[in-house]
């Protein structure tokens, strides 16, 4: 236990810092490394591991619905990033500008694309005509610029990637509908597969995308009370599509503008994950997005049979469709225990001569190092009972972590007061006013996350002015 | 038929116009649409879906070899790309500029990553200590650009899809072996699944990649005689290693810089495909990367039962594994024959009632047209073979092509006399020297494609001075 302790040393601990905490486990669960390049990460190999499960598995949702993957240029002409007036008014002030090509001025400057609306609609003019060529269901994989001062690994960095979808429909309710479901595709696989509980909600005015009409989001609690926006889902109506003069001829023969959304979720998603279900001992992976989901640690791997044992669980698990590794290195069974503990591997199997006597193993879960001992025989189903467990019981945790640091409060005096316990998500009653979303966070410190779609009725009053409440909504800090 | 022949109207015929029938192709098949910002492509859906089959295919290859993806960040410093001389002289009159981030100026110009070698051997430097690090193995999927004055859909344009490989060694030899190896991973790939025969050769020294030892690549013979470099694959020796500063600790406890390779291919495979089995009526993709390799084509589609057994096809080939679609559109079967004509569906599957009567159906080979009946029963072999004929006769038909337009030469008027029977590759002794590439290339108009690594020997004599030859050569026009 001596080289599992002082690996665990190596990072701080999250109640001592928790902002450090995070980004020593960035670095020691190897997800990325820092380069010359402001702003930017590396991600590494078993960083990038876990984007490439994530991907696989929205992937294969979004195109089980419909969707058709699509590349875009890289850069936006400043004339095409103009023409819709709210959308460049966000966004031209974070963009990274091209000047040169070669060694020649170009006549007009390029953006790194921040997103592509514009792209897509541009596009879209060109090849939508008729009904026919409608709802349109793209979707691309990308990286994107955003020019940020401050930067955080994964949570905010001025290059990230991502997921872009751009949709057209024929009809308002087509598109809003659309929204929506994309919207539970998000929430649905941020509990199914990250097992990170979320609510979901509406953005207020003040906070929605450069653009749009309505702004969806998913907000998550992190361990430290701080809010996430995990997905974003927009409804434009068709202010992109009269701007960009996109149109299509009807059933009824006339011709109309048609409804576009757009949707995206990002590497902050690891963030994410990092923050919900990390400890002190380092990261701790969801199963599904594991790149290992069970490491195998052989004890006494010296002794006659002991790797070869090791090897025949490897290729059984690995014949069950699980991703599965032995470590059989020179270094000690407690520096293993303490490297896949850091890189949150959500099961450990351990077997050595005397398991091998009784035909048996030891797993150890990751999230809650519960130990048990497991016959050979049926193995395989016992790992993915266990990895199931983990899962469940993963989302359990987290879902309490949000139970307790959720208060419901009535006045900007009792937000105050809750907040003395720790950050969280406080459930209040609105106006709908934006003054009075603004008095909330100057007085409390806690800005306007979202107005959840399941309501409730906390009171007829709004918590800052008193006057009748339109909505109720979710408050925090925010990542 | 009188659709089909309207259809294939609309694409100019490969003897007129090469150049206009290769770009009717990328525009009417769906490949690919223009966009405003010039010298960069849209990648539309039915393009895409084939880069994320070549994309599936050579990732599962690489990983079986050991290799691990990773993302490097877009962007590279100025003083980054300078480090290595070689290859900053040979990259930076073709970069794009970044130099204002929102309204600031930068205070150092980033460029838009033309490749990774310089941003991947600062991460190597800070990751490499002793021989247990190496070999790193990684990969990377992203894009790249190049500010390219001339540019065409898929060959060149200023940015483009690629991988790129970025491996460190201990030791000379084993860098080397892992640049050859990619190599036959490449040229395995064009053969066995773009159906695609290649020449694996080394470039010659003024050929080579900025900053590399050697340069190995890849050279296809297109339908006009035309060379295409598929893929590369470079030596670094331990050139960046030094430039770079990155040093590991050797078995023996002495200080030794790593030996490096790295080797790319890019979305202009897609521009090898076309150019090698199109022909007047359209497109025609390699049944491996299809991303529909059969379309059913229903016949009297309103009587009854028709869809019914189309939908049953459908199902049985997909259960199969086959990538199968249903056109049960409005439009005729004769726009449908026209319409997966010019998208270059391997298989078109014809079912009607007089079909149905008789448990059979029309089986029309896309490259060949060739039109078989196939008993329902046990259908789905019998469309495995019809894939894999197609490709084994398409692969036939590109090498016959090949040697048909290979030309054995012995001087330069022996070049110029076999060039009027039409562009191709000219076989001939080099003595090594770059005066006489050069000539070659004045006098005949072929520059050198590569030395082949299969050599030959043809005469004792240089082509050009007639001096001893040193190695047989490929010369060729190169797109």
């Amino acid at each position: 236990m001596a080289n599992n302790e002082k690996l665990v040393d190596q990072i701080t601990s999250m109640d001592e810092d928790f902002a450090k905490w995070y980004t020593d486990i960035c670095k020691k669960a190897d997800l990325i490394d820092y380069s010359s390049v402001k702003g930017c990460m590396i991600i590494r190999p078993y960083g990038y591991a876990i984007w490439e499960n994530i991907q696989r598995i929205l992937d294969t949702r979004f195109k089980e619905l419909g969707h058709e993957n699509v590349y875009m240029p890289l850069f936006i002409p400043e004339s095409l990033l103009e023409k819709e007036k709210d959308h460049v008014a966000g966004f031209a002030p974070e963009v990274a500008w091209v000047t040169m090509g070669g060694n020649e001025r170009l006549t007009e400057r390029l953006c790194v694309r921040p997103t592509s609306e514009t792209l897509f609609c541009e596009h879209y003019a060109n090849i939508i005509r008729s009904y026919r060529d409608l709802p349109k269901l793209y979707n691309q994989w990308c990286s994107v610029v955003r020019w940020e001062k401050t930067t955080r690994p994964f949570l905010r960095s001025r290059e990230f990637l991502w997921q872009e979808g751009h949709t057209m429909h024929a009809t308002a309710e087509e598109a809003r509908a659309e929204t929506v479901q994309m919207l539970n595709v998000y929430a649905d696989f941020h509990e199914k597969d990250l097992a990170i509980p979320v609510v979901k909600g509406c953005k207020t005015p003040s906070d929605k995308f450069a653009g749009a009409e309505d702004t969806y989001a998913i907000e998550a609690l992190m361990h430290d009370g701080k809010c996430l926006q995990a997905a974003t889902s927009h409804y434009f109506g068709n202010g992109f599509a009269k701007a960009f003069d996109i149109t299509f001829t009807t059933k009824e023969n006339t011709v109309a503008h048609p409804y576009q959304t757009s949707w995206g979720c990002t590497t902050r998603m690891i963030g994410g994950i990092i923050m919900t279900h990390g400890d002190d001992n380092g990261l701790v992976l969801p199963p599904a997005v594991a790149p290992i989901q069970v490491i195998i640690v052989p004890i006494a791997q010296h002794k006659p049979g002991v790797l070869e044992e090791a090897e025949k669980i490897r290729a059984i698990l690995a014949d069950a469709g699980i991703r599965v590794r032995v470590d059989d290195s020179e270094e000690t069974p407690g520096w293993k225990f303490a490297e896949y503990e850091m890189k949150g591997v959500p099961l450990r199997l351990e077997i050595g001569p005397r398991d091998m006597e009784n035909r048996q193993c030891v797993l150890v879960t990751r999230y809650n190092r519960e130990k048990s001992i497991a016959p050979l025989e049926g193995i395989a189903d016992t790992v993915k009972e266990k990895l199931q467990a983990a899962h469940d019981g993963m989302y359990k945790k987290a879902l309490e972590n949000r139970i307790r640091r959720t208060y419901d409060c009535h006045t900007l005096e009792e937000i105050s007061e809750a907040l003395k316990n720790g950050d969280g998500f406080v459930r209040a009653m609105w106006c709908g006013d934006e003054a009075c979303e603004d008095r909330v966070k100057e007085v409390t410190g806690v800005g306007s996350r979202c107005i959840p779609l399941e309501q409730e009725k906390l009171s007829d009053r709004c918590v800052c002015c008193g006057k009748p409440a339109k909505s109720l909504v979710y408050w925090g800090k925010a990542y």
